[in-house]
């Protein structure tokens, strides 16, 4: 499938305010991955796809958890969580990608991980600050984000949490890895 | 080893201050203890050892964790976690404490634990909200300990990780999943 099947196969399954914030995590990817030293074809791939299944329904998104031995763990979490490990099973299964650094930066780019990798981090932090965004922080988010990866992410994470914390949610346990992660990398350049 | 024994042996390892804390720990355990059903006798034991070797120096809080296979991962954490472990580990050696009870309410009274013990809730949250306690959010734990132990302490674990996150310091995930836990308790009971 080309780049250009893939965009319009991806942009049918969503509603147009949601295409306009894949356009911009596409965007935003490219530019992070150029300033950090990532691979934009791929970290543009993955943007693509992050969300391509963000709009399924619910039962949907789970059903792939489910019928594909993805970590069913997920399901006990915030459905917030289901349709990045759903999408890159759909990224391949549908699309065909099998570069498992695309993969994983769509399976991770929601919840992190503890290890991320340097795509995982580019399509994270473009998904928290596309130009689309526009929540109290990212603006911290962006500033950081012309420096650090690593600082940018932890501003991102922090946010995460604390709303979670307001609003009395759980907070996914790889989220914590992520952001524990981060520091310990800012901790060892440092060093 | 008499009550009075181990209270003058535990009193004589740390600055009469902090000697002070852990007699509100002693009284707060009990109180909590007879409010929501657990054994006030185990609480008070847990409440006289919990800081036992807060004041030793550090680096014996981690030969004793080292040597004798308590989880080294807490090495890689904050050193306010050490004395915890520790702490259970000598209450047994030192004080000849059995009680598996007891010993977990000591180990896990800094970070928690997913699925905590009534007598683990009752030891953590008095160590948060003892009489000498003074901090940003105190009185809020307080008012919630009128009537939930869950709610006290997700207050509590809630202002320790908004505390890490200003600092830009590491999770232990042991307190997030402790967290969880409690969410999961009370929507179990809501349900």
């Amino acid at each position: 499938m080309t780049r250009e099947e893939i965009i319009e196969s991806v942009r049918s399954q969503m509603p147009e305010k949601r295409w306009a914030h894949v356009q911009g995590v596409m965007a935003t990817s490219v530019i992070l991955a150029e300033r950090f030293g990532a691979d934009p074809v791929k970290a543009e791939l993955a943007a693509i796809l992050h969300d391509v299944c963000k709009f399924w329904r619910v039962d949907e998104q789970a059903k792939v958890i489910r019928d594909n031995g993805l970590p069913a763990d997920l399901l006990d979490y915030d459905k917030e969580l289901w349709h990045a490990h759903a999408g890159a099973w759909i990224a391949t299964e549908r699309y065909g990608v099998t570069d498992e650094e695309v993969l994983d930066a769509i399976r991770y780019h929601t919840s992190g991980r503890r290890r991320m990798t340097l795509l995982d981090k580019v399509v994270c932090l473009a998904d928290y600050m596309e130009p689309g965004r526009d929540f109290p922080g990212v603006n911290n988010i962006r500033e950081k984000a012309e420096h650090s990866l690593e600082r940018a992410l932890i501003e991102g994470f922090d946010g995460t949490i604390r709303f979670l914390l307001e609003k009395g949610k759980r907070i996914y346990p790889l989220t914590l890895e992520a952001r524990n992660g981060l520091i310990e990398e800012l901790e060892a350049q440092e060093a």
